[in-house]
């Protein structure tokens, strides 16, 4: 846009990332407090603070070398917070048993991503290893691929069933892409980023019998399995469902689940807290990882703090609890009424089709463009998604996301939007796009 | 060490690692109070607070999305961060300019050397890039060249003449890998890690022409700029003396110059805070730069954040100041009488022979091993002085670091040792040095 020159809107609402606090989401209280007397313990004589506060700020810091979260942590993690993951895993799949040994903090997931798919990307040519991932795809992984040069192999949702992954799409991509590479590994992320679906148990079951059968390493990207707002749709990690299908599974297929501290209630991004399991990585390969990870010295301290009180949250006997869960509950309510009213006003827009928002923070609605639309957008050497939602952001200054910025099948367009912004804005960018879509479509038509 | 098994000492004393604050460094009080303030911004209504933390904690998060370091910043940091980080230079350059464009905050140093090696290293067979690094090196290097594929050149530090750097040697080295890689970057660490000199002005100036002859890429790492302990010893920036040598190198050789949270006279290892400045960076390299960098989305926002505060520090009208000083000034008086009573201690044990420490946090001393001892080692499958260094934990309970970890000339034997160990315990940690050292030689002679 030129300087100056004035636009038909007085804000530009950015509904482009998923960045929960920059859009007003609150951090909750017992965090924050508890990292304030992690980073001043002076703050620690302070009668403010509730005892729950202060009890876990003291746990934390005498993990800490020294008693300071300025000091090194060990590579993995600090061993305390890595037992206390293990102990979180272990309640959200139902008792089945995790070990600390297993678990990496990491800067946010996406360090974990990029060092898994380091370890595992090797060879050169046809010997080379191919990665799948879904289609539409968070674009960490074909940027991540093309970093380490893997071959990027896709497979593609299915958008008439919600988005959901069929094992038969998994079995055709794999195939065509043996003639020129070795796959070896299959990405797989649930709840869904861009597509905000949720993967039911028997998918689940489909997909690690697939991953047994032709030996593929599982990643699972997991960072929303808090975000769940659809009747009827459940979490279930790949961890459980793995171990629920019995030993001839549970003691074979390689698995590593990734989460963090960026999404769900806390919405923490800027910390770059989080942490991988890895389940059946062989002992010598897990010695290769302890060293990858050793290069980069260890995963930010207070990132690993925050981590700390996420998976060990306030207890009901304990003062902060109230609070924390009236916090945790209202931040999830919002974003549930803000799902549902995304897909419901979206949908009633003639050319503009959105599946349910099961999950995660996005719609990923597929819009129909005239032909005369598509043909200027390809004069100006532009993607058409991308001619959209730049003319959306000129005319209405709303910041939307490109379909061919995650890929899609040929011929479809889409938009990914997220539902963060507060209620009455997002019912303003809603209708915005609503009128947006509408003129567009007549200009073009 | 079997478990149980009586030693003949108390306590393990760690002088292996760089880590301040593990090994008692106080942490600054006004950078501690103001991430307080960042983490839990109710605090900004105490009346606990001085008015400068209160104003450096808003004007920190009016920069951050939303007013949360919760929140993503920009890939390459936050711009009013990098605007800081770019006076400070120009502070302490004595003037020259520097536009925070090309600033690049990073997680710790260590992340943004990862990424620069990433984006200079390509290239197959005797094509591929080869990174010049000195011997003894930090291990980050041969770890990161590893991690890359990348060839390592050693050039060797004189350790006759204060572990010095000479460009002949350089130049040795240089022509002997043109044979097998197309060598392309120069790694300089000033002050030295683990050697511990600092480099003559007049050094720098001909490294710096040894670089625009052969066309290489330098990288310094400048993260202990401030620990510089030696009469008529002084820090001299390569930025700086690069351009005092006027526009016929200013202009044309490229460097990149790492600066970090973690030493100095702050020693916040945790917080991994970091920037990384280029210079003469090809634009059409450093939009490659900026993607390589947003995979990972952003630097941990409170080693930002940390950052901002070691850039732009209290200023002499303001309440924390004194305190600030007296704090700041008190460590590195610490560390400098802690240099030199290692260098004097271990200068009186006959073999041990000690390298003035002009600077950084290590001693580096050889050691001289009885031909038995050496024997012995080697029937164990083990470095000569990694047996040493073992043998003095089993005996004594001291953690040092083995010169083989770092590279060192055929035959000769060193370690490395930190001086951050509390007076009273480096005292107890170099006496025990030197009992062991006696009766070890007297063991093998």
């Amino acid at each position: 846009m030129a300087l100056g020159v004035k636009k038909p809107f007085t804000e530009v609402i950015k509904a482009n990332i998923g960045d929960c606090h920059a859009m007003g989401q609150k951090p909750i209280t017992f965090f924050r407090q508890v990292l304030a007397l992690c980073s001043y313990p002076e703050l620690l004589e302070d009668n403010k603070f509730p005892e729950d506060v202060k009890n876990r700020a003291r746990r934390i810091l005498q993990a800490c070398a020294g008693g300071s979260i300025g000091s090194y942590s060990a590579s993995q993690g600090i061993e305390l917070i890595r037992n206390d993951v293990a102990r979180y895993i272990e309640r959200r799949d139902g008792g089945i048993p995790c070990s600390p040994d297993n678990i990496y903090l990491s800067a946010g997931a996406s360090d974990g991503i990029m060092t898994m798919l380091k370890l595992l990307v090797s060879g050169e040519g046809s010997s080379r290893t191919g990665v799948m991932i879904s289609i539409p795809q968070y674009p960490l992984y074909s940027a991540g691929l093309a970093e380490l040069a893997a071959v990027q192999i896709n497979y593609y949702l299915d958008e008439a069933k919600c988005w959901s992954l069929d094992v038969k799409e998994l079995r055709r991509a794999l195939e065509a892409a043996r003639k020129h590479c070795r796959p070896r590994v299959l990405c797989i992320i649930n709840p869904g980023n861009p597509t905000g679906q949720v993967q039911s148990r028997q998918c689940i079951e489909d997909v690690i019998k697939f991953a047994a059968e032709e030996n593929l390493f599982l990643m699972a990207d997991e960072v929303y399995q808090d975000n769940v707002y659809a009747e009827g749709c459940q979490f279930h990690s790949f961890k459980k469902v793995l171990f629920e299908m019995g030993p001839e599974y549970s003691e074979k297929v390689e698995l590593v689940s990734f989460h963090s501290t960026s999404k769900c209630y806390m919405g923490e991004c800027g910390f770059r807290g989080g942490y991988m399991e890895v389940v059946n990585l062989d002992p010598e390969v897990k010695v290769q990882l302890t060293k990858l990870v050793s290069v980069r010295l260890c995963p930010p301290v207070t990132g690993q703090a925050l981590l700390d009180l996420v998976v060990n949250p306030p207890q009901p006997d304990e003062p902060s609890y109230a609070t924390f869960i009236k916090e945790r509950s209202h931040t999830l309510a919002m974003l549930a009424e803000k799902a549902k009213m995304t897909q419901d006003i979206l949908n009633q827009v003639p050319g503009i089709s959105c599946n349910p928002v099961q999950g995660a923070m996005y719609s990923f609605p597929s819009i129909q463009l005239p032909p005369k639309a598509i043909a200027e957008a390809k004069e100006k050497g532009q993607a058409p998604d991308m001619f959209y939602c730049m003319k959306l952001l000129e005319e209405k200054g709303i910041c939307l996301v490109p379909g061919s910025g995650f890929g899609q099948r040929d011929g479809t367009f889409h938009f990914r939007m997220t539902i963060l912004p507060p209620t009455e804005k997002l019912k303003i960018v809603l209708a915005k796009i609503k009128e947006f879509h509408q003129s567009f479509s007549e200009q073009y038509s």
